[in-house]
C-alpha cells in the first residue's frame, strides 16, 4: 500500500511513523508513507497556507489553490482508490472501514487544519471524509497518524502474530473479556482459577461469557448493532 | 494542568508534543507534560514489560509489577483527578468529556500496549477507562495523544483566538457549516453569494441553516442526541 499525506506540519507526525507497528511495516516494504508539506505549493513569498473566512469569523482557512495543485500533481503520477479529507464531520472511523481500507492499493490522506479547508476542495477532490470520533482535533495531522495506524495494522504481514489481530476488540462486536499474566497472586489479587486449570474447553466458554458480559455493561449498542 | 504519561513507547509520543498548539500550551507553562518509561520500573535483567496469557492466546500482556511500581510512586508525589487507562473498551471519547477533563489539574495516563494490561491493574488503579472510538490501534500510545491533543487545545490561553474552539464541530451538537476563503472564484467554482455579502444577519441565518442541513444529511445521531 502507498499512502500520500498532504499536511502543513509533516514534523509533527515523524514520530509515531518511526516507531514500533508503523516503522516495522515501512521497513518490510509492507506500506510506503510519503508526506507532503503543503507550503511547497504556495506561490506567494510567505508560503502562507491560510487565509480570512468570507463572511467573518473566528478561525482561518486553508485556501484552495496550493491544496489542488498538490492533489492534481499526486493524482497525474498514479490512480488513488481513495482521497480522504480528516475532519470531525466526516464519516466516524470504525473497525469494518478500518479492514476494508487496508486492502487499497494507494489512498491519498489530506489533513486539515486551523477551522479547515476551503469548501470547493472537497467538491472538487474528496472521495471521503472521515472523523475518527466526536471531538474537535488541533489538526487533522493527529486523526491521520490514528487512522494509518488503524489500517496498517491490518495489513498482511505486519504483525507478527495475525491471529491477535482477529481476537482484538470489535473484530467480531464484542470487547475483549480481561487478560491475566504471571505471577497468578499480586498482592493478593488472583487470576481466576479457570485460566489456570488448562482446561481450554472451560477457558474458552470463560472468555465468551466475560466478553459479552463486558460488552453488555459498558457497550450494549455493540450487540444491538449486530446482525 | 499536569498530565503523567506512562508508556513503553515514549519516543513513539515525541513528535506530537513538540508541534504546532501542544508546543505552544507547553511553552506557555500552561501545561506541564512528564513520560515515564515503563522499562524503567521493571525488575528482569531484560527489562521487559510483558508476558504470556494464563489461559494461553495470541499476544502478550503488560505485567502488574512495573505499572503498580510506577503509578504508586507517582501517587505519592501528588493527588490525580483521574488516572485513565487507554483502551478500545473504555468510555468513548466526546467533546463534552474533553471540556470538563480539560479543568483538571493533574491526570495520569496509562497507555496500553500489546494485547493490553493484567487485569489487576485496572482493579487496582484506573480511575477512568477512555477510547478515542470503535477502532483497534496498535497502542494505547496514539490514543493517548488524541486524547491529550483534544484536552489542551480547550485550556484557557491555549488557542490564540478562543471563539474559534466555541465554533467548531460538536461544541453545539452541529457540524460546522462550508467554509471559504479567497479568492471568491476559483477555476469558475464560486464562493456562495451571502457570504460576500456583508450582511452580517444574513450570513449568521445561512450559516446556521447549513450547520443544521449538514448534521441532518451525515449525523442524525447528534440532532436526536440534543435535549
Amino acid at each position: 500500500m502507498r499512502i500520500d499525506i498532504i499536511t502543513v506540519l509533516p514534523e509533527l507526525m515523524r514520530s509515531p511513523f518511526e516507531a514500533s507497528i508503523m516503522k516495522r511495516a515501512i521497513q518490510k516494504g509492507l506500506v510506503e508513507v510519503h508526506f507532503h508539506n503543503l507550503r511547497d505549493y504556495t506561490m506567494n513569498k510567505q508560503r502562507s497556507v491560510d487565509d480570512y473566512q468570507f463572511g467573518g469569523g473566528a478561525g482561518m482557512v486553508m485556501m484552495v489553490q496550493p491544496i489542488d495543485d498538490c492533489i492534481s500533481k499526486l493524482k497525474s503520477e498514479r490512480n488513488y482508490d481513495e482521497i480522504i479529507y480528516m475532519t470531525p464531520d466526516g464519516e466516524t472511523l470504525n473497525q469494518k472501514m478500518a479492514n476494508s481500507i487496508s486492502m487499497y492499493e494507494n489512498i491519498m490522506i489530506l489533513c486539515g487544519h486551523y477551522k479547515g479547508v476551503d469548501q470547493r476542495v472537497r467538491d472538487m477532490h474528496i472521495t471521503r471524509e472521515i472523523s475518527i470520533g466526536d471531538y474537535v482535533l488541533s489538526g487533522g495531522e493527529i486523526g491521520a497518524i490514528v487512522f494509518c495506524d488503524a489500517i496498517i495494522r491490518l495489513i498482511p504481514g505486519v504483525l507478527s502474530d495475525e491471529t491477535s489481530a482477529l481476537t482484538d476488540s470489535f473484530q467480531d462486536n464484542l470487547l475483549s473479556p480481561p487478560i491475566y499474566t504471571r505471577p497468578a497472586e499480586y498482592k493478593g489479587l488472583k487470576v481466576p482459577e479457570v485460566l489456570l486449570s488448562g482446561n481450554f474447553g472451560k477457558i474458552e466458554k470463560w472468555r465468551e461469557e466475560m466478553a459479552y458480559e463486558h460488552t453488555k455493561n459498558r457497550r450494549p449498542d455493540l450487540l444491538e448493532n449486530e446482525e
